[in-house]
Formats: structure tokens, sequence, C-alpha cells
């Protein structure tokens, strides 16, 4: 993962409709169904020409919206031709009634799409606990489909949107033999303004022919290059959900083995978009100046150097620290004593990018401290520890603690 | 635990002046040495008339302080008889030099005194990292050991004082047997303006009879009610330290058997200095505007009951929701649903003080929420999720996270 996304410069409103996002084998469409507040577009959906192979991973969060119990039962079968999307309300922790909405909502865009039910997969991103407006989302599904287009998957992109800043797009293109092909996808963050709004969401398109099986191994195996690597505030939602779609458009031979050339350079792309999409989340974080990404290495175990990690990389005073761009590794090594990572702290190193401002435990000097202070105002960097205790690294991607995020979360329902 | 700490009236500068603490068998003074930056009170002394009764508690992080490695040693034999505190620097973080300043101002201190150095015990709290001025404290003992007085606790208090925004004091009477005794505390909080300080420091004197033995035991046994079910934002620090001595200046029986009356009386009467001394760090929690305990009911192991309470009270989102004073229950669900505690969400009831929000996993109204938030306006509340499951309840008091915090945490070192 790299620190400086593929698609960074990309993403503002008239690049990415000058980019226009296209996937062999997809149509979308974008809508405002008037489920957020004011004209803005809060209702997606995408489609594939025929049934697509699909695989989905979900929040492990016990309390699940309704969509995702539904999504989540429906990828079962490894097949999908419809996402449902909608911005503006969770459709979480409304009971019976959450799962009525869903189903529903699925249901006429299948009649619609003249397709099963099954095939149609539900999510939903923003208020927790109040009922999903389904009639809205049926008055706005006739013209929908009418708008469906292969050009449209940026829309969708902002339609998802809720306190993110900016659309979350990726895409690469590769080779499966002699077969051109293209991985997309489109994400939204865990950025909240409305105080019951959650959710990560990500989708992503090929035109490959991959098996579902694979599909859903190599999404998993994604995963921790990706979005389970990142952190803007240690919270988890109700509603994650990343969902990817292989229409096999591309008409190459079906790639079913893992170990095969064909699927290692499926993977490669895929595991790109993903990272990509997970840089852009954390980049995009509610009130963040600064993204950093906090590298743990020499731990005794995986979990350790994982645990080590993610305590550093979610301690309010490291953030905090970071949002002073101070260089303050007392609390980086409190975070890390309390991590549950076996280490001697008289044999810890930490440096800021290529500056260590600790070595054995002890402070090198102010003149380093100054160096690393330059490097945070940068706002991208790499904090790097060194515990010397084994062979195990890990990291998180994460970002400041600003005045910005508390206000953003505090504001009070309008 | 009472929201409201028995002291909160009386803590302010002039109050505390006015009702001074005195333990009959202690003597106290503070001093200005310089390890601070302004004339601040930053060193103290504490003593014993005879050698007392002593137990302590320090912190679990693995990076520990070396007061904190030098006091627990000490606290092996059970006795103590001076107790030698400085803020402005933790002495944390500084290798072997550090293990040197204490036992060198311990060491003096012991000289002054005519005691052997093994009943000193050293604390510290402040910048970590930074060499500890040793050779100020050794300038400044001379003339605070002349000026040891029993009328000095309450200064002692405001010497270790470091963001705090008033000093903790707590003080209840009662009686063995017909002997009237006290128990007095001071405590200073979690807070830190300076982007390396941490640490909560909290002394407990009596001049009760107690064994070292059953001293220890009750001191552990407070633990689950006052400083272990406290959070202002999930950092632990590494100087953590609670330190209880005994004069025995009542002269009744010693108390040794903790199932005995006399020990039950006297572990109440610590247990409320204990108690009332954590309301009050949270109370000062860096930037709080509003202090609130959360109690989880129903759990089905005491652990998932603690779990769970821990992990909606340490939640950024359900933090500055309050910060907000927003009944923010979807939040809540979220944060209840990542803690591993197991709970059907269907069956969760929540309420902030009586204002019941969420009636089996839904919505009750906006009524109740905007009930709720009038709560909150005032400062301090209760809130109470059950989860029907189980038998099994636990609580966390905390704070709100505000973007004082934040400014606080930030500020770049000066």
């Amino acid at each position: 993962m790299t620190l400086v996304p593929v698609a960074a410069e990309k993403n503002t409103k008239s690049a990415v409709a000058a980019n226009k996002l296209i996937v062999p084998g997809f149509r979308a469409a974008a809508a405002r169904a008037g489920i957020k507040k004011g004209q803005q577009l809060d209702l997606a959906l995408i489609t594939a020409i025929r049934p697509a192979a699909a695989a989905g991973v979900f929040t492990t969060n016990r309390v699940k919206a309704a969509p995702v119990v539904i999504s989540r039962e429906r990828l079962r079968s490894g097949r999908a031709q419809a996402l449902l999307i909608n911005s503006g309300n969770a459709n979480a922790c409304t009971g019976p009634a959450g799962l009525e909405a869903a189903w529903e909502s699925t249901h006429w865009t299948a009649r619609y799409l003249e397709l099963p039910d099954k095939l149609v997969l539900p999510a939903s991103t923003g208020v927790i606990g109040q009922k999903l407006p389904t009639e809205r989302i049926l008055a706005a599904l006739p013209d929908l489909v009418t708008r469906l287009d292969p050009e449209s998957l940026s829309e969708v992109a902002q339609a998802i949107m809720t306190t993110d800043t900016f659309a979350k797009t990726a895409q690469v293109d590769g080779y499966i033999g002699n077969y051109p092909i293209t991985v997309a996808g489109i994400a939204k963050g865990a950025g909240m303004i409305h105080p019951r709004m959650a959710t990560l969401l990500a989708f992503i398109l090929t035109d490959a022919a991959i098996s579902p099986r694979l599909l859903k191994t190599y999404l998993k195996a994604g995963l921790g290059q990706s979005f389970n690597r990142i952190s803007v505030d240690g919270d988890t939602s109700t509603n994650d959900t990343v969902i990817v779609m292989a229409s096999g458009q591309t008409r190459h031979q079906l790639v079913d083995r893992p170990d095969s050339a064909a699927g290692q350079a499926f993977a490669t792309l895929l595991h790109q978009v993903m990272a990509d999409l997970a840089v852009q989340i954390v980049r995009d974080g509610e009130g963040a100046q600064r993204c950093f990404r906090v590298t743990v290495e020499g731990a005794v175990s995986a979990l350790e150097a994982r645990k080590a990690a993610e305590t550093v990389a979610t301690s309010p005073l490291v953030k905090t620290a970071i949002t002073g761009a101070d260089a303050n590794w007392g609390r980086i090594m409190a975070a890390l004593g309390r991590s549950g990572a076996r280490f001697d702290p008289e044999q810890v190193d930490i440096c800021f990018g290529p500056h260590q401002v600790v070595r054995n435990g002890q402070a090198v000097g102010p003149a380093v401290e100054r160096a690393a202070h330059e490097l945070m105002l940068t706002g991208f960097f790499d904090l790097t520890i060194h515990l010397h205790l084994g062979d195990f690294s890990d990291y998180y991607l994460t970002c400041d603690l600003t005045a910005d995020y508390v206000r953003i979360n505090a504001e009070y329902r309008s």
C-alpha cells in the first residue's frame, strides 16, 4: 500500500467527470430520491449484463444492518446481477421493518430489471435507527432503470458519499493472457457528519472471468493490505460492506485456480484497487489533516505486531500529537506498552520517515525531532517502530485526530 | 461510586485552604524546585512519624517509569515512611540514568530525614523522556524537610497537579471500635496539556492501624470501583501509581483479618476515598464538559459486561455524540456490537438517566430523546444499557471528547 494513492490526483469532481470509470459488462445510474435532505444524489443502481460471479465481505459488528443480512445471504450463491445502494439512511436497528424495507426495495428493482430477487443485493449507508423511506426508493426506481448507462459509474461514487469530501474511485488495467481486463472500484469512507451515520462501502467491478470461489478468496486475501488495515477512529459500523463482481465480459477462459498465473495477475490488480480505495478513505478521514502509516517491526508474533501497530494507530494521545506535528515518542512508547506486545523498552527504535527520534528507548535529540516535525507538516509520512525482539511486522494506516473531527461528530441532528 | 463526589463542592482553591487535610501521624510540605517552568509548586514530601504500613498498585503498562520500578520494589517490605513526589517530569524512558536519578533523590531525602533509603518512595509525573533535574530536587530538599507540617497535605495536592484544573482531595472520618479514624487522599488526573505528560497519581493516608497485607488486599479490592473503572481517553501511562499508608497513630488494635468488623469498617472508608478521587479525575478530564457513567446490565459474563461498558465508554463516536448532547443510540449499538459481548440487538434497552430511548433495539421516539438531550446538558448522567441475556453487570465512568481535548493534546512543546 503506497501512502499516496494512484488515483489521488484525479479525485476532484471535474477530474472524475473527465476520467469516466467504465467496466465492460456493467451499467449504472444514480438519482436524487429524497432520502437525504436537499437535492443530493442518494440512490444508485449498478447492473451486470448477465449474472456475474460475486463475493462480499461484511461488518464483523454484532449489530448488522438489514441490507448486510440480506446481501450476505444472497451472496451464498456466488452470483449477483444488480446492486441497489442508498445513502442517507443505514437501514440499521429498525427491527423486522428494516428487513422488510430492504426486501421490498430489491424486489421491485428485480421486477423492473426482470431478474430473480436473489440476484439483487442491497447496501445502505447513513442514519442508524430510522425507517428507510421505501416509498421514495420505489418512486425513483423506474427512472433509475431507464437511465442505466455504462458511463455512469462515477456518479454512483458520488451518490454513496455522506461526509466524504471527495468521491473515491480507483481503476487499474491489466491482462489475463492476451485479454485486456479492467478492475475498477468505488468507495465511501468512514465519514459521518450526521451523528447517526457510519459505514464503509466499497464496490469493485471487473470484466475478468473469475469463479465466485476464487473471487472470495482473493477478496479476503486483500483485506489485510487494505480495508482491514485502516483506522479513522477505531469504531466499526453496522453496515461495512465490500462487494466484488466479475462480469466475465472479456471472454477469456474462466480463472478458477488461485495459484494460476491468470489468477495471480487478477489478484494483483484487485488488491491494487482495494489498497487504493483504502488509502483514499483514510486521507478523507473526518477532519483529518495528516495521514500516516504505523509500521511495527521486530515483534515476537504476527498478532503482537498487529496489536502494537493498531494500538499506536488508534491512540488518541498519539493522534493528537500528530495533529500538533509533534514527534511525541513518549506517547508512542506508552501506547506500545499497553498494546500487549512483548518488548524491552530499552531496545525500541522509533523513526518518523528517515528521522530516527528514539534509539534503544531513549531520545536521540531535538534536531531529529525538528526534522520529524517538518516531515509531519507535509501531511503524509511513515511512523516506523522496531521492537528488535522477533521477526514479525504489521502496519496500520490512520489519520490524526483534530478539533474538526470532534465538531463534525458532535453536531446535533438538525 | 456516586457521580457527584462527596468533595465536589469544596475543591476550589480557597475551599481547600479552608478545609485543610490532616491525618494524625503524617506531615507534608511542598516546594517550587524549578522542575516546572514558572514559579509553580512541583516537589512534595509526605512523611510518617514512624514507619507506616504501606501498599501500592502501579501501572500495567509495559513501559514503567523509574520511580514506579523503585517504589514497587521497596513496597515489598510492606513499610514506608516518606513519599517524595515531583511533577513536571515523569522520569520515564530515560534508561539507567532515570533509575539513578530516582535513587539519588530518595537517598538524599532519607539522609535528611535520617531514615533508611528503602523507606522512601519516589513518584513522578510530567514529561516523558527528559532527564530528571536531580540537582534542583537536591537543592530544594533541605528547606522542604524543615517545613514539614501536619497541615500542608493540601499543598501537596496542588504540587502534583499538571493540567488538572483543580486539586483533588478527599477525606472521610469513621470509627474502628471506639477509635475515631481518618482516611484522606490526594490525586492528580489524567490531564496532559504538555504533549509528553501523562500519569495518574494518588496517595491515601490513614491513622488507622492496618497490617500491610490487609492494606494491599483492600487497596486492590477498591480498584474495581474506582481507578480501574474510569477512562478519559483510553490511554494508560508509564507512571500510574496509587499508594496507601497507615500510620497506626490511633493506637487501636492492629487490624489484620479481612473479614473482621474493624477491617470492613476501614475498607468502606478507603473505598469511599478512592471512588471519590476517581470521580474527580474524570470530572477534570482534559477538555471535558460532561461526565457520565456507562452501566451494562444483563451480560452473559463478568468479562463481557466489563468489555461492553469499556467499549461504549471509550468509543470516540459515542463520546463526541455526548459532546453534542445527542442521545445517539445508534453509535452505542455499534460500539456494543464490536465489544465482543454476546447479545441480540433486538433485545437491547438503552436509558439516559430515567429516559429510555431504545426498547428491544429500536428507537422509542423523539420525545424521550429530547428529554435525554436536556439531561445531558446538566453535565452528569447515567447511561444504562440492558442486554437482557445474563446476570452480569459492570460500569465505566468517563467524559466526553471535546475540541478542547484535541487542542490541549495537540499543542506543540514550547
